[in-house]
C-alpha cells in the first residue's frame, strides 16, 4: 500500500450533494464501503447526463467500467443528531483521457471537511450497444471532459 | 387486492426529499419496487431523529418493524434529462397510535404529481434495546406522533 | 394491527435456499427489514423463470408489482460462527389467482426452524410490455400457479 | 489503464459459491459493477470467519478497509434459463501480509470459465475496536493468511 495523500476540495471542478441513507450503515454504524462505489456512480452518472449531455439508458452507445478504485481514509457517520445534516459532496474530475476510455477521479467530502473522507478512480469505455465493441469518445463528451480536468 | 383510492399530498403533514440513485434501477428502467422500503425506511429514521428526537442507535429503546406494505400505483423514473431532477418526495404521517406500537403512513410522489406513486404502511414496536420485549412509546415521542396524525 | 399466526413450513409447496449477505446486515447486526423483501423478490422470480417458464427480460409481457406487504416475527442473523450456516430458506405459494393478477403467498425460515421468521403477500399484474395494459396470465404459467397453491 | 492478465482459477486457494440476485441487476441486464464489491465482501468475511476463526461483530478488534479495487473484463449474466445457474464462484487468496494489514487478491468466476470475470484487491488494516489504531495481526489469523497466499 503505497502512501498517498489525501485530496483536498479545490482538486475537485465538479460536485454533487449526496444523500446518505439509513440503509448504507453497517453493523459498525459507519458508512459501508462498499456503498461508497455507489455514490460513485451516480456522481459519473450525473456529470454524463447532465454536464456532458449523454443518454445513459437510450443512446447507441454505452459506457462499460474496465476499472474502480477506491482509498478509505475517514469513516462517514450517518448524522446522529438527525439526517438533517446527512448529505456529503462527491467531487468528480477527468484525470485521464483517452481516445475510447477516460479515467475519472472521484472524492467524498464530510460537510465543513476540506479533506477527502475517501478518493478513488473510475475508468469507462464507451462500447456500441450492440457490439460492445470500444468506439471514440463523442467530440462534444470530450469536450466537456477536457474542460473538466483535475485542478 | 380491494380497490383503495390514491393518497394525495394534502393527507400528510411531513415531507422529506428522497434522492433516487441510479442504483435504484431495475432491469426496466424504473425504480425497484423493493427499493421502494428503503425510501419508507430513510423517512421513517429522518422523522424519529429529527422530529421525535430519538437516538436510534444508542438510545435503550429500539424501535422493531412488526410489519410493512406498499401499493404501487405508478412507476417511478430516474430523470432521463439528468438526475437533477431526480428527487422525489416522501411524505409521513401517523395512523394509528398504541401504547407500545404505532402505524405509519407513507407514500412517495413524483415531483409536480399530487398522486402518490406508491403509498402504505410501517409499523414499529418500541421495545426494551436488551430484552426486545415491548416497552411504552416514551411520552415525548408520543406527543409528536400525536401531532403528526393523517389529514 | 390484527393477531395472525404464524406460518409453517408445510404450507408451501416451493422453497429457494437464500445466501444471506454480509451487507443484509444493519446496524443492529439483523437482516434489515428491507432485505427480506429483496429474498422475496429473488424467490418470485426463480419459481417464474424456472417452474413456470417465464422470460423475464425478454418476453411480450411483464409483471408489475402491485402490491407488496410482510410481518416479521422472529430476527435473522448472520451466522457468527461462520456464513457457512448464512442460508435461508424461502417459501413460495399461491393464495390468490384471478384472470390477470396473482397473489403469491411468501415466506423466510431459518435453517431448522419450522415457523416462518417472516411471511407476506406479493401481488403480480401481467402487463404488455409496450403499453403496460393488463393482459391475462398466459394458460401455461396459469397452469402452473394452480398447481402451487397454499396447501 | 495499464494492461494486466486475466487471472485463472489455478490462483485462488479459497473459493466460496456466490448466489446472485435478480436485484443485482442493472438496467443493462447485467450485474451492476457496484455490487461486485457486495461479493468481494462476503468473501473476505466469510474467509474470516470461517478459515481465520475471526468474531467479526464482538472481537476486540475490527478490520477496516483501507483500498479495495477491482477490474471487470466479462460481464456477469443472471441466468436467464432461471436462476439455478445462478451461482457463481469467489476466489480468495493472499498477495500481500504486512504487521498490522493484509492484501487479498478476490476474483468472480462464472460457471465454466476458468478465466475471472473480474478480479482485484481488498486492504484490511486491523484496528482495535475502541481507537481505531492499528493493532498486529493476531498470530492465529497470520498463520491462516500466510497458508492461503496466491498459488
Amino acid at each position: 500500500m503505497p502512501k498517498q495523500s489525501i485530496d483536498r476540495r479545490e482538486a475537485y471542478p465538479f460536485f454533487l450533494p449526496i444523500q446518505m441513507r439509513w440503509g448504507d450503515l453497517d453493523p459498525f454504524h459507519h458508512v459501508n464501503n462498499v456503498t461508497y462505489y455507489r455514490y460513485f456512480e451516480l456522481i459519473v452518472v450525473t456529470f454524463l447526463a447532465e454536464r456532458a449531455g449523454l443518454d445513459l439508458l437510450d443512446s447507441p452507445l454505452r459506457t462499460f467500467a474496465a476499472e474502480t478504485r477506491c482509498l478509505f481514509t475517514k469513516a462517514l457517520d450517518f448524522g446522529r443528531s438527525g439526517p438533517a445534516g446527512s448529505f456529503l459532496d462527491g467531487g468528480f474530475c477527468v484525470d485521464h483521457l483517452g481516445r475510447t476510455s477516460v479515467t475519472y477521479g472521484l472524492a467524498l467530502f464530510a460537510p465543513d471537511d476540506n479533506e477527502a473522507a475517501a478518493q478513488g478512480h473510475w475508468t469507462h469505455v464507451f462500447v456500441d450497444r450492440d457490439t460492445a465493441r470500444p468506439v471514440p469518445i463523442p467530440e462534444a463528451v470530450r469536450a466537456v471532459f477536457a474542460e473538466t480536468r483535475r485542478r
